[in-house]
């Protein structure tokens, strides 16, 4: 029976924990606020006091927080995943972080015998409430074997992309594409809108060529509206898009738009929209931000 | 029986003339270079020697002409449309130009007793070759309806925007959702290929998610393969963004993006790349420009 800890129960981490109850994997979890772990106590997982606790015994463990330093407090901090992760488990960490950071917990692992698989997801809490995530897995071919059984729970596409941070990588080209799709929805349909189009045949119409998208489908009507709930978080996207744009330079891909974009998403936090979906960013064409 | 007087034969007024002959309409054609004209006369079109005399006695003028200095001078220039058009008559324009100029030339029509409806196109010459063109139509309802078997030969998608004029905002609208698309499909796929990703494998699982769109399904492969034969050119797509850039300035709508899209599209065309496919965008994240 595949032994399951988890790690951070927020709306990534929590429907992912749910998905692994459901297919029947023995499952323990940790969150730093502890009642979030009532819910699936009821649905039979035990609960774990700290990160190391939740990893006793574990074949996977499975993380997923939202930035650099919860990653590192719960795998290497006190009471972290590094303390009791037991030899041949596999660390699955499904924060979008560095490819370098990454690399460095994978070494931290390998010296108690155990090792990470970076799997970034994509789809957003929908997607990680249906369990159709698109999961970007970076790591041996041999782990992704052993933490397939998860995977396969709470993801619909699973690609393995390469070796560890491989994963990363790939999150931040999904990332990198929506700057330029989100910029292009936002200036294009505030356009339309100043320009007097009827928009609901527009974007019927746009739909049947090149402008054809997921983003055109599924988030004009936010800017339409003028209502952004999220979705995925504008500020979140920023995140990760700082860590693309580092690892860009690191790799010498200048990233004009990209860059651009970011400062427009800043100006966006800046005027406290920050946790709006990030096709809030139309508020810079409307002249709102 | 309607009879089309059809006046440029390009990469998309070409399959255009084609496609009204297919339809059973009476098509009379003619092109600055005037051997153009042949194919069409072999399948059943008369030639007429300027736009005036292609203009005789049709129910419908089709003009597909690149720029307005082109458009005013089929139109309004000597030997132009103005001088025969009848009464009753209606010029379909699916050239890319401004909504200022269209608007200026359906007034010059109107003192003829003629209109015009605004048609722009988006597809490209596959989309003009397969008769599958979104057509965005401004002008008259009257109007679309004496057009409407010439819109139906060549279009796939006949989408009404409103009055004359907005045919061509709805087509800067697609124009600009495109300048965001192609920004952010370059400088993904450049990171990806720096960071040593499995192509293939990544731009499938892409197309799972959020990132999934026409341009990632029909343009990646340009490229992963360095090659940027068109497709739609850079310079076209660059000219229709300045018109959208200039309209925007009217209506009040900062487009940042897009104006920095143009600027670096500007330095493809300075580097010899205008003539390439808008993918071409892709050289400036490769550093080659």
């Amino acid at each position: 029976m595949t032994r399951v800890g988890v790690v951070g129960l927020g709306a990534m981490g929590g429907p992912m924990a749910g998905h692994a109850l459901s297919a029947g994997l023995t499952v323990c979890v940790h969150n730093r606020t502890r009642e979030r772990e009532e819910p699936f106590a009821a649905r039979g997982a035990t609960r774990a006091a700290s990160p190391a606790e939740a990893a006793i015994g574990a074949d996977i463990v499975l993380t997923c927080v939202s930035d650099v330093p919860d990653l590192r407090e719960v795998v290497l901090g006190e009471g972290g995943i590094i303390e009791t992760i037991q030899a041949g488990a596999v660390l699955v960490d499904c924060s979008t972080v560095s490819p370098t950071i990454e690399r460095e917990i994978d070494a931290a692992l390998r010296r108690r015998g155990a090792s990470l698989l970076d799997c970034p997801v994509s789809g957003g809490p929908e997607g990680a409430q249906r369990g159709t995530l698109t999961v970007f897995v970076g790591g041996e071919e041999s782990d992704v074997a052993k933490a397939r059984p998860l995977l396969e729970a709470i993801g619909g596409t699973i690609a393995h992309m390469g070796p560890v941070g491989a994963g990363q990588a790939a999150k931040a080209v999904n990332q990198i594409f929506l700057a330029g799709a989100y910029a292009g929805l936002g200036e294009a349909l505030v356009f339309a809108q100043k320009a007097g189009l009827p928009m609901e045949r527009l974007i019927e119409a746009l739909q049947g060529g090149a402008a054809d998208s997921w983003v055109i489908r599924n988030r004009s009507s936010n800017i339409v509206r003028g209502a952004f709930e999220p979705g995925f978080r504008l500020w979140m996207h920023l995140k990760d898009i700082r860590i693309a744009l580092t690892e860009a330079e690191t790799l010498g891909v200048p990233m004009p738009v990209t860059a651009l974009f970011a400062e427009l998403e800043q100006r966006c936090v800046e005027a406290g929209y920050g946790n709006d979906d990030v096709s809030a960013y139309a508020r810079v064409p409307r002249g709102e931000v």
